[in-house]
């Protein structure tokens, strides 16, 4: 599975692609930052970053896409901006036809730290690490998206292998097994980096 | 002048255009609302209030498009759809290369009502009276569209008069009528319709 992560914003909007899937570890296939100047009129930086969303998805062809959801109670003072890039973000996927999840950043740390509540610097450290980088992707937009898009990977494969057990039924064979994976693949590092942080 | 005027909304994006200019009363050309189903996915939702914008502005080939300027402060349960909406209006009018202007809701009634803390209902009777109609268009957010365009027609008569002359400056001829008449065009019912609220 090959999903883009978009961290959405108008002066700087984060994307990364990773491919992964079940017992494999994820895999970095690019990362970046679209840019938009502060001087132009917003509707002119909507466009620009609809192009550069349509260059990557035609460039990389990921299968999914995940942006960051967006709320209101953060950061009144660029809310509406950040809603408007998520919007084009999520508009240029799903016209190209891809499946388009939301995450919250609380989510996404979770998925990728163990904790809600890390900072950036701790986000950025366990992408380099889970993506074996030599160094934080920089700006802090590039990591996130990268890190959105690993809690997409984890969090579909445990949600496809819920679906999975769930539609053969806890008499069948392979239940119990299908569940524990699914719920051990929704927050792997707690189990084989315990005590990194 | 002929001006789309839009009301953004994510269930409801109200759509109204109005030809006029200098000397001439607005006239209304097409009004109507673009409606997505509640139980879209956002992103699918977002794509067919794209398609609805790009058909209108095909079918009244609008030369400016004014939108309802976002606040985070209002309304924090919708605010990110709303501002959404709002940037998928801004990004196909500005893809087009049609020019987009936002107002304010204040700016918007006291351009129609006279005051800024005008109700829905005033604005929609003012709406009905300047553009000589039988009813009041309904839902409101199609009066509230009508009334941006209506505020932008106004508004930018205005400020092209102010701009001409402030160019032509303070000695030349003609400088004290523009500014009379620019500072006239900016609220014209507070001199023709006095008393009617």
């Amino acid at each position: 599975m090959r999903v883009l992560g978009i961290d959405p914003g108008l002066t700087r909007c984060g994307l990364g692609v990773v491919e992964g899937g079940l017992g494999r570890p994820p895999r970095l296939v690019a990362v970046g930052v679209a840019r938009t100047a502060a001087e132009l009129p917003p509707a002119r930086r909507l466009v620009q970053i609809e192009a550069a969303l349509e260059e990557w998805i035609i460039e990389y062809r990921p299968e999914k896409v995940a942006v960051e959801r967006v709320f209101a109670q953060h950061n009144v003072q660029t809310v509406v901006g950040t809603a408007q890039a998520a919007g084009v973000a999520m508009l240029v996927a799903a016209r190209k036809g891809l499946p388009v999840e939301l995450h919250t950043p609380s989510e996404v740390k979770a998925a990728i730290t163990g904790s809600g509540r890390a900072d950036k610097k701790q986000v950025g450290q366990m992408v380099t690490r889970i993506l074996q980088l030599d160094a934080a992707p920089k700006p802090a937009d590039a990591a996130d998206a990268l890190a959105l898009a690993i809690c997409h990977i984890w969090r579909g494969g445990a949600a496809s292998r819920y679906a999975e057990a769930a539609a053969a039924g806890p008499g069948t064979n392979g239940y119990a097994q299908a569940v524990a994976e699914a719920r051990r693949r929704q927050n792997p590092l707690s189990r084989t980096d315990r005590g990194v942080q």
